[in-house]
């Protein structure tokens, strides 16, 4: 298989935020964003690896802005990096200010598939090649944090997440 | 007012056929596509007026291709013209089929909005400067269709009609 | 197979505006209308073919009027005229006041369906017999607009679309 | 206020049954056409009394029939009898068979809402004049039903139901 | 089969009234709670009798109470008793209040759900053997209910219906 | 404010895989589940604070089962520890086998909830008193959480995060 870019993954998904996707506050859900996300996310990592995609995990993600019920809501999805079966997508969301048409960043997220056939078993995906500097950053990143995973769900020991130790151990 | 141009209003939606949005031969429903074409042209009719936006108009669209269950849709709109307070958005769907990656044109759809202020009532809406030789194509057939939906209301003579009468009298 | 009339295919959905089908002016999404009369127009050309049926075209529509949140909406879908295997539909939309009863036109629209077999191959129809004075202009009417949907298409000329041309040319 | 007729206030709600409706049999959930004939009937209610309505009661309703996936489910709901603030609606509902086009009864169901005003409080309706043989037998069953509906709620004795009494005693 | 316990069946359904579940007066539509019951009484009969079940009635529901947008509702669901194989099953909604955290009973209601195998037909559900007072009041009742059921149908004589009689003459 | 109890919290949501919700494998969308979860953590911290709360993030979700389509999916929120205006809520998902009535453990997840006013500023919460050796267990890494997520964001100094750096350094 040949390795593709992150950009050939990329899905963006713009809508409205609608009246059944808000609290009491008139700010969307945070459940709905997460499900968007994950819609998202699903499309990119589908696109790199041609195959049916199941969500794996979710990394951390923080809510840091409330976003209003009318407004437009844009989510950048793009596999940050790839592992055999599994891609980790890096999702920005962004909201836009009707009067200003200015954009500014509410969420960032990270979500990670796995790529199955018709049965549900795990199969190959490419690699990936990250261009941009950024796309470098997230793709460098990417390997730290799936040794945290490993670390929180005790399937490897600390001791041996050597990117991860570093940030604590100098 | 300052004039935009059509790619300032781009908006993208992509987004899957989910299994509610399917008829009984698993394909995605006109009516489901039409409303998520919709929602895309109001959001880059927004963006061209930085206004609240009602949908005007929905001019002929043709189902050319059955987009089945599970299948990758992305739906770009962009305005195409605009005239004092109505603009007038082009939407191209596109499909993907997930082995190959292919996109394939599914539809296209003309819509016209409407910008008006809180009251409900119309306002000015800035001039467009196409760029691209598709958007001054659809910039100047943006007038015959202008003009077509006119005499179809009874609200202009056929005769006045110049743009539209050229294309059945030499 | 025995011709039908247009009443034979009458299909009526009154429902109500709810709250997550309207934008943020409180009224009811243009695309959340175009939906409903999609499954008006596609029930309507199920009754007539008793096949299934899928959308074809949308003819253009225009939308008059603002339906707030709360209001009772009644689609009517009726088919127009049927050729080999596709079937025009017209589709009246009312809406009532409650304090008064009174129901106004919101709008007109006209799709065109196609009747297929399980594989989604087109099949014949039966033919209509426009019964009212009403049906039978709308009959007329469906073969311009028949003629106009190829020009546009590209697939008639304009000099062929004899019914058409008559608009333009006295 | 003017007594209206039962026909007056009819409502017709013709729909699919579409893929986020069925259970795991692929038949419409009791839940969804519960929720259905709730929407005909506040219509049905709204147009007799030409007021805001809320759903008081739902009486005994028997489901005979599964109805499948992708049928067209047709339900009218006609005003049976008012009392002071509160109406009776009998729903009868029918499905159709696409070869044949024959529709056969699916349900009956019977729904009380109560006229209120913008703060909640019960506003009298007019009175109800039927018509037909069937509308005035569903008009005089409508007091049993009353007296049957205060005796399980423990607000009449069951000796004063003098219409429900004479079903046991004779 | 060995016998069962209402509680073993008890299904807990908690969850937000959201902005697409309100009527005008922004309070949940009935039909709406008719069908958040019916999906838990639906698990419950299924726990019961671990089988597909399907809604065979609904008896007499009250609205007592209007239960705001945004509120916090609980509906509970328990087999209340067997019959050959259908269930009876007993629903008490509670509505609470946020500053309070006071719960207060919204209704109550009873659905019946026949247990089928996979072409649809009725097949046998265990007994269920009530426990406290109020399981033991609720299965004594479910007999004069089911007859009633019956008589109202027209398949039992008011004579034969011996528990319901004894209502009416002492 | 007195201290309250985990339990005090405890939000459940039981409720079957609709057809809407599934994927093209015919499970459930990872998105779908994301959205129930933060329903009813949403309800847990609402319980707890009696305040209106918003998410404010998502801590590593991990998806280790496929949950298919009809199945009865049990979301059982708790709040695991109170800070100042946050709460950290505990979330375990069950799902159930139709025929053995067994419950296995599909999902653990933890999300953070902010309490706030009718403008949307923090307020203050009650504290909380773990009970039983889970509740405490939970409460403890309650700690280690924030901390990790403070250093994710920048934040901590990993120095600082001395419940975290315990886990790497001995």
């Amino acid at each position: 298989m040949e390795a593709r870019t992150p950009s050939e993954s990329l899905a963006i998904l713009t809508d409205f935020v609608l009246t059944g996707e808000t609290n009491s506050l008139n700010n969307l859900f945070g459940g709905e964003l997460l499900a968007r996300m994950d819609r998202a996310a699903g499309i990119a990592a589908g696109r790199h690896s041609r195959r049916v995609v199941v969500t794996a995990s979710v990394n951390h993600v923080a809510f840091n802005k409330a976003i209003p019920l009318g407004s437009v809501v844009t989510v950048e999805a793009k596999v940050s990096r790839a592992f055999t079966s599994s891609m980790e997508v890096y999702i920005d969301v962004w909201v836009e200010d009707r009067q200003s048409g200015e954009k500014t960043k509410a969420n960032e997220a990270i979500y990670t598939f796995v790529a199955v056939n018709e049965s549900g078993t795990p199969v190959a995906v490419p690699s990936i090649n990250p261009q941009t500097t950024l796309e470098k950053q997230r793709y460098d990143a990417a390997l730290r944090r799936k040794q945290l995973s490993l670390v929180l769900a005790g399937k490897m020991k600390p001791d041996d997440a050597t990117e991860l130790k570093a940030l604590f151990v100098s």
